[in-house]
């Protein structure tokens, strides 16, 4: 039975794959410290639970395909205080973030188009984009240059016919990396010479760290025809659960194509969108108590991986995750190694191994992505162990 | 800025297109009996919403992205009962049948593929198989032929090089038809014969009348690889909000195919699916009750269809839609008529035009889907004012 050309392009997941050897190592009674998946241990607001359990109609009802108005109409309110004015037509509530990215992609791409996006990226892009056809020209960037990626001289060269977007995450997942003002001028001025779409995933805009500013691209209001917004409550709320994104455009002709593949699946999940609504009410100082909190681990976890000879990292300045090149030769050897040999008073550690959130060959081999939403105390022992285990496995 | 020539092929969704002439017509104060979209009215059995309330963890949590254990258990014992056996690994929870038929898509179509599905079909189908890349290749039926379709001469001629699957609704939407169990084991085996995929969409397989029996291409041992299961619990437990389906196979390397776009997605939504495990423990009166509900409105529905003199139908066996062909020279036309000129005592009525749900070019036109999801009165009712309509419109 033959399957598509491509979902063959597709892999499973590189922060998911070690988790058979996970299992064997927990039933062998290890503990694991894991850094490879950003599931935020973040309380989420009780405001979505009461908003649940408040619902009292006798059926639960298909929503409306573009979003229940009342979570359309807290989307709105929440990027009116960034000063960004959209329309309830602009925004079309999707399952996630994931769903937007995957409707992007189905609008945009052809057999053999290109999206250009800098490398080390969110791995499940090249799901997206592979699945609509299309393919990723990354924008290689390296540890020694803390993963910058935004100027004429790197991105310029990469476009060419087949190009149809530049693709960010700001604040950035894998990197940590967040845009300055005039960087993200600056691809949004690229983008609007080439005629592209400029498609900016800020699901971590609130994790600024060192009294960075907020930025968005919604902001640019000539970017009209060039802007897709992804968006999410998973980070901002800690509600990773709930499944409720948006995809957000004031390009009319694209936010219907995107409504064609919406109205075909009928509707987001009805409950979800009546607490995500609830959500959009939480106290600004949510927003504050939890970014301090995530400050102050990125500083554990910088101080402590700066401790470990032979590291080369840089300190991230957003989101809730760090790439680090360790003194290794493969990070996937040495995570394994972490699984099936070593142990430190029975704990051991795991991360994501970094070749996976490149498209390059053969880079990030000896890197790894950490993500640090764990408390303090948790990610000391991880980054002990860390440590520990890189001399372990380099004298072996 | 260049929308993906796929998308282009795509269309709005048919049942919802006259929305705007809706919402004019009630702004003026006609109340519309609505017959076009199958949103039931059966009430959600409330362990749906007791399990949601009873929800007591701190953080909302991504869920497995094959879903939760124990729904995954719930639909395993469910499937028992109808004498299918299923390994936990033949089964990911999807964000409704959608989400399923997508995936099921992305996975298997090339650009240019095929895929054969009687006509008229949900037209649902059409973009999902677009957004893949293919296209569907129609099994023509007629109102005059009972819609029929699971014969050798209807199917195998339209196999070619192209062709990778064979997908039904059984029971079917939009026409009621249900499959005897030779035919499903007929078009089982054209499968089998030519190496496609089986994909049986079987949402409605609860909705059976007039005492036949439910059939599930599960039951059939002999087809590992070519089987998919589209399913749901939308309608199946009146949850069309909780967005919660499951795409089932036994090809295991379908099913990790499938797997790299679930991983991608990360999950569906993890108090959703704890709602529909609940929902698979309800006892097996509600499914009976529920069924005689719509039987008795089946019955209702086609006895006021046969009274209007022109109108061809066949009286539907399962699902709870049916088409009829009206004496109208276009049913999009009678509709707008319906929803702009007509009414009886403030009073008008809405269905989908046909033509939306075939792909052969000017086919349907004189066609109509009705949902009979609502009480017996209020199909009488409605059903009056069709009659009324037709023949006033064919009087102007």
């Amino acid at each position: 039975m033959k399957l598509s050309k491509k979902i063959d392009l597709c892999e499973l997941s590189p922060i998911r794959k070690f988790y058979p050897y996970v299992v064997a190592a927990e039933r062998r009674g290890v503990k694991i410290h894991a850094l490879n998946i950003g599931q935020p241990d973040v309380q989420t607001p009780s405001v979505y639970f009461d908003a649940l359990a408040a619902f009292r109609q006798n059926v639960l009802e298909y929503a409306p395909s573009p979003g229940i108005p009342e979570l359309i109409e807290a989307i709105r309110g929440y990027y009116l205080r960034l000063n960004v004015a959209l329309d309830p037509a602009d925004i079309l509530v999707t399952t996630g973030g994931s769903e937007a990215l995957l409707m992007t992609m189905l609008c945009i791409l052809d057999e053999g188009s290109e999206v250009i996006v800098p490398e080390p990226f969110y791995p499940n892009y090249n799901t997206f984009i592979r699945a609509a056809g299309g393919a990723i020209c990354p924008v290689h960037t390296k540890p020694e240059d803390g993963y910058r990626y935004a100027t004429r001289e790197q991105i310029e060269p990469l476009i060419n016919e087949k190009t149809r977007a530049i693709l960010v995450t700001n604040p950035g997942n894998p990197t940590g990396t967040v845009l300055t003002a005039q960087e993200l001028r600056l691809l949004a001025d690229i983008a609007k010479e080439h005629d592209l779409y400029f498609i900016c995933d800020e699901v971590y805009r609130e994790f600024i760290y060192d009294g960075g500013e907020k930025n968005t691209a919604g902001c640019f209001d000539d970017l009209k025809e060039q802007l897709i917004l992804i968006d999410s409550v998973s980070k901002r709320f800690s509600a990773c659960g709930a499944r409720i994104g948006a995809l957000i455009s004031r390009n009319r002709a694209f936010l219907e194509a995107a409504t064609k593949i919406a109205q075909a699946r009928l509707s987001v999940a009805t409950l979800d969108q009546i607490g995500a609504a609830a959500l959009y009410g939480v106290e600004p100082t949510y927003f504050e108590a939890t970014r301090q909190e995530y400050q102050h681990r990125r500083d554990v976890c910088y101080r402590k991986l700066k401790e470990i000879p032979g590291v080369v990292t840089t300190e991230p300045k957003g989101a809730f995750y760090t790439m680090a090149k360790l003194p290794v030769d493969s990070a996937e050897d040495f995570q394994m190694f972490l699984l099936n040999e070593f142990e430190d008073n029975g704990e051991t550690v795991t991360f994501a191994p970094g070749s996976g959130f490149y498209a390059t060959p053969g880079a990030g081999k000896s890197e790894i992505r950490i993500a640090y939403v764990r408390c303090a105390e948790e990610l000391e022992r991880a980054l002990d162990l860390l440590k520990l285990a890189i001399e372990k496995y380099n004298n072996r």
